[in-house]
């Protein structure tokens, strides 16, 4: 088998087989297969496309090239959640003591923010003390013991991936549906779990702006999910504005926090409470959505929610006191400034790219991987899409340590907004799921 | 400027300026732009396409990547001549001598052959004492002094598209029109001459296999030309079998001189007689075809083409009395193997490729660059497409010193040959003229 073959062929609008798709990853994991090689090979995917049953063979090699997490030694189903990343998305933080609390283990690996979307690690790290490395027996023990652990990308997970992406990234092959999906697929198929729930933004601040794209995305990662022998859902859900208010790590966390005891903002606990609802039925705690969405709610509201988040910060080291006295414990900025509107009317568009690079700019994320996040960082917003505002009202609230680069946030902050006369709808939050 | 968003812009079937085209190969031959971008922008145009502009952009950049020679110091309108590759073809080395005894100065650099077509200094090597390497004045000087020289690829011409080609080549980007026809023409026009002929080959012994393709090339390649400001036309002639009947070096120098003499094989004159009356035009030394065939028929009937063929030999330093005494001169294999008819009827085809393959399997050609050629080796064909044949009779003469290849040679060169009850036409020789 040669590699120039396999390159012709996808050029050609060929379908290939499991072994030619097995051969490329394999060889170019070991070196065989040199870069250029592989560029073209993806860029005639890109083009050409790929059948989903090439797209699940894709995803299964990209999984197999590494390590594969075993987490037979937890009882239970276990149920992993992924989000396709947004601005103000602490959905996880939330999710997984309150699923943990309804006896679905949660054995969790989460990644760093990079770009204008932060990362569940990151934020975690903002509470003082937490370590989101264990070895892997602390990790399983933990997850048997107290039901949930989160901890950082460990060992070689699908390296095939690893090293592909980096290249689709310098040759302009990232936004294709097959490609992002057996990406996305083939590190959550690796990492162990039983189940699968996908929460897939779109609108502004997600990587797909249409709901069409986003609905097709879904589609192929449940089907790979699914023909991968797990079972495998999708909520589509929206990211025209952050969600939630907060923007940075410590003001996440706090607001997770509060969600947890039952106060957070509206949307957002909407979103938690749909996302807790599918995770409950995909490990089969309940029977429909209306069951899980009481279930996750009397949660919340007896307060076992909050006790297992005390139990799984504790465990790994942060300091628990953080639930009680946020404002002591939690990073704090220096100072703060205030964006504020210009005109009357209704809040009509908050860009939520726009505002996750705001606050990314601001030091709340990276824009390079060896970038170093300050934690006290970000904004809240004062205003979502629908409110009525008045000229000269706070919009945003951003919690600075530093003015470099703060004119040039303002800036794109306030190019994120639009106010128009006529009252608007607020967005709808999910708009689809896909099982 | 970034070469990812000239990769995305051609991936999204966009139109490139001349300036990102520029970027990128003087960004390619520099080294600042990698192989696996290049690669995927190779791809990208593979699978878009490239717009008649965009295609003499590139030609053009490619042309500006390295030296490019200057005739100016010889008087007269350059006429070059520019074959696409084919078995049997040794037309340059009938023509320069004819063109140069017409009045139009020859100063040709040629390459040496690679897989199955042959190369005219690896021909012209096989005359003893032969020199293809010049200084640039004694070029420029043999060519005011006796108006014909012909020399090896000297120099950094088109380093860009040398370096673009290899690169092609093991990224399966190779059989694409505007990337053939810039390749070709970028070093061409960096050749210097003021008009360019183009015979443009097709059949089963070039690359287009079909004249739909090769009139796109060659109308590419006339309007790259034309565009650049140098007067060029191209002939779309046939390759479905050997041209004349020799194939291979020194048996190919032979079949020349015969030619030069008058002598040579019906289809091979023709097809010479055409070319030559096509580069008389673009010198404007005949002002149609009609003049321009009588004009070569008198150069070769008069002896004319002869005295200038020994200048030109002797020139650079090859033994002139091959002319006279080619058996003696030329180097000759040891021993002849005869290929026999396995049945009666007429010749129907004669595949062109498999026969230089079978040539090059002998020691005619190389298939990789480092191969050493053996001058004296190849073939004669005995018979061609629409020739009556009777069981036993010789289709092909092999001249071999080895027997090292030599059943896979006949395999071949006997799988290449179709023979039938009903006879056949032989094929048109000049397809089609683009101008």
């Amino acid at each position: 088998m040669r590699m120039y073959d396999i390159i012709k062929k996808k050029r050609d609008n060929g379908v290939l087989e499991y072994t030619e798709i097995k051969f490329f990853i394999d060889g170019y994991v070991d070196g065989s297969i040199p870069d250029y090689q592989a560029a073209a090979f993806l860029m005639a995917v890109f083009i050409q496309g790929m059948s989903p049953h090439e797209t699940v063979m894709l995803t299964r090699c990209m999984r197999e090239s590494g390590e594969q997490v075993n987490l037979s030694a937890i009882p239970g189903i276990k149920v992993d959640k992924h989000s396709t990343g947004g601005v103000g998305d602490k959905t996880s933080l939330v999710l997984a003591p309150i699923v943990a609390a309804a006896g679905i283990p949660v054995a969790k690996m989460s990644g760093r923010g990079l770009g204008h979307t932060g990362g569940t690690i990151d934020k975690l790290e903002s509470i003082p003390g937490f370590k989101p490395e264990l070895t892997a027996e602390e990790f399983i023990d933990s997850v048997r013991r107290i039901g949930v652990a989160i901890i950082g990308q460990t060992g070689n997970i699908a390296p095939g991936d690893k090293k592909l992406y980096a290249l689709r990234d310098v040759t302009a092959t990232i936004d294709n549906i097959p490609l992002i999906a057996s990406s996305i697929m083939s590190k959550k198929l690796a990492a162990g779990a039983d189940g699968i729930l996908l929460d897939v933004k779109v609108g502004s601040g997600a990587f797909m702006k249409e709901t069409k794209d986003a609905l097709e995305l879904a589609r192929t990662m449940v089907h790979i999910g699914n023909s991968s022998g797990k079972r495998t859902m999708a909520v589509i859900s929206d990211m025209s504005q952050p969600l939630g208010n907060a923007v940075g790590n410590a003001l996440e966390v706090r607001e997770a926090i509060d969600t947890i005891k039952g106060e957070g903002p509206e949307d957002f606990y909407g979103l938690c409470r749909e996302l807790g609802a599918a995770m409950l039925i995909l490990g089969e705690k309940a029977s429909d959505w209306g069951q899980g969405r009481r279930m996750i709610d009397g949660i919340v509201t007896s307060g076992r929610a909050v006790s297992k988040f005390r139990e799984f910060i504790k465990n790994q080291g942060g300091d628990p006191d953080v639930i009680e006295y946020p404002d002591r414990i939690l990073p704090k900025s220096k100072e703060q400034v205030i964006v504020r509107a210009e005109s009357h009317g209704y809040i009509t568009s908050l860009d939520a790219e726009k505002i996750g690079i705001g606050a990314m700019l601001l030091g709340a994320g990276r824009s390079k991987k060896e970038d170093v996040i300050d934690p006290a960082v970000g904004l809240l917003m004062n205003k979502k899409i629908g409110m009525p505002v008045r000229k000269g009202q706070a919009i945003a609230t951003l919690h600075i340590n530093s003015r470099a680069n703060l004119e040039q946030a303002v800036e794109l902050i306030r190019s994120a907004v639009t106010v128009a006369e006529g009252p608007v709808h607020k967005p709808v939050l999910i708009k689809e799921i896909v099982q």
